[in-house]
């Protein structure tokens, strides 16, 4: 819009967005700061990131390095109902890092998938997710799924007096989204993983206003080609809308974070911000037992383990895996 | 998942993807193809992102450069309602490009906004799209927006005789989308504008579904630094989900699509493609009217032309300067 064209004097003053510094950083590249007027935002997620970024991204040559978002914007939104202190009381995992794995591959039926998480159970595992890649598909459809893990990680607590927590993945519209959480909370689930950047900001959120008693792991699917720094995507905007726990690739995986894309990650997750709840960090994408110590002594305490396929490829000794998995985590001497 | 645990011979056979194919486009640089099972998506439209780039997105150094649907999702979801054929139909321009323009700035009241929507109607502009900014706003609420727009509209046809299109943005959950085009189309309104990355590709096409009457435009935001090719991304998955004409950044503007990328999306829009209707480009972003018969030229006649700002900078003369752009449109001769 040229200003040119603006005719009135106090949308100039309070609502047209104001560069307020240049610098460069390096020859060629500049860190600008704008500011914009929280009136353009309202209180729709969707627009936050669509005044932050819609254009722009169409920018090829600018990133989103971070952002500051007012105060009465993010307790408005709130954060995690649970987040890292409400998921420790929750789970009883007091002072140790938390362990997650992933239920797949794709195509297997509902009971084959309920068979591998009893065997992870077995195993002691704290969380199992679902891949990212299982939706409402016809050979797993969500509510068989449901009912037959929830059945398996029944009888194993029953059996071993160990609750592993299964943690679904809800896709599609927000409709759909809202139905699937209803019907597995009535099945006693209480976690579950959505794709922010796909489902949309604002259905995430609107998923997590109308869920109060759930917590949610945020995934980030579609989200690494986007140009915005992850650690303010994942640490501060998925955590405002309601993030418990954000699944991220770690370093040294198959996917290219740097330790310092990692670590950024992890601290802008935790680190206090608007009395928001933190959300655990849960750095996955290629991990093995081999590197649980490594991730510890790099992340601490307050991080969750994911490893899925690693445990997998143990086939008949998966549960022993697991364990073993599981064992390093608990015997790790945290600092 | 590695290979190596997947135990079922039916999995590995029907479900995993399949590398059909890599070739090595410059040094160092691979085009690969990639076959992926249908019954993986399912047929929820955020699912077939998930599985084209959703974690994919994560590896910095892969574009999603193009992708084959299947018939049968492709039909099952229908595409435009209207297209390149109806929209002609709809509003009697049979052989000439559309014109289009934008209101703004935001922080304009309703009445405001009318006052500026009834000069360019005066003008005789085909369509007035919201801006991309412009959302649900406390200075200007949806409802207000739509009710002294509709007014004002209606008032120029009274005495012109001319019927400029209001196409609004409808921004937020899906509820919201869905309440707004409800309420708005009650007023008349048959033409809206959604930005499918924000809203989320699943509930976009859920909108589209739920308003067999209406037509849709297409908003890029947030979708320009995905690493997915335009073409792909405007010209087949939004045109596969509903999108009547998609708006996108012309060359020359101030964005920075090359003029072989803005070729690749209107020819990929207009292409028979599934028995689909074509969907219209909007080549946009800084347009002047100096650069119409270029744009023409460069386009042809399946076109509609959107300018925004270059209009409203004429300020008491917007009316004239809106007939002069609509003027070069009719008089251009088209091959």
């Amino acid at each position: 819009m040229p200003l040119s064209a603006i005719e009135d004097q106090q949308i100039l003053d309070e609502i047209v967005g104001k560069v307020e510094a240049i610098s460069e950083i390096e020859p060629g590249r500049y860190a600008v700061r704008i500011a914009l007027a929280a009136a353009t935002v309202g209180t729709d997620p969707g627009q936050l990131i669509n005044m932050l970024f819609g254009n722009t991204s169409l920018q090829d040559d600018v990133t989103l390095h971070d952002a500051e978002i007012p105060e009465e914007l993010v307790r408005g939104w709130g954060g995690p109902h649970y987040g890292l202190a409400g998921l420790r009381k929750r789970t009883g995992i007091l002072s140790r890092a938390f362990t997650c794995t992933a239920l797949k591959p794709q195509g297997l039926p509902p009971e084959k998938l309920a068979e591998l998480a009893a065997r992870f159970a077995r195993g002691g595992i704290d969380y199992i997710k679902d891949d990212h890649g299982l939706a409402d598909q016809s050979y797993s459809p969500f509510a068989a799924r449901i009912a037959a893990i929830t059945e398996a990680l029944g009888k194993v607590e029953r059996e071993t007096g160990h609750r592993a927590h299964y943690v679904p993945s809800v896709t599609g519209t927000l409709d759909a989204a809202v139905r699937q959480i209803t019907d597995a909370c009535h099945a006693g689930i209480g976690t579950f993983m959505v794709q922010p950047m796909i489902l949309g900001l604002s259905s995430f959120h609107r998923v997590v206003e109308a869920n109060p008693g759930v917590a949610f792991f945020a995934h980030p699917a579609l989200a690494g080609a986007s140009r915005i720094a992850p650690a303010l995507l994942f640490g501060k905007i998925f955590r405002t809308l309601g993030a418990d726990a954000i699944v991220f690739p770690n370093l040294g995986g198959r996917f290219g974070y740097s330790p310092d894309t990692c670590r950024e990650i992890a601290r802008t997750a935790l680190a206090p911000w608007h009395d928001l709840e933190a959300a655990i960090p849960v750095p996955a994408g290629g991990m093995t037992t081999d590197r649980v110590c490594e991730m510890l002594d790099f992340y601490g305490a307050d991080v969750m383990l994911l490893i899925g396929g690693a445990l997998l490829d143990a086939r008949e000794r998966l549960t022993e895996e697991t364990a073993a998995f599981v064992g390093r985590v608990k015997d790790y001497r945290y600092g």
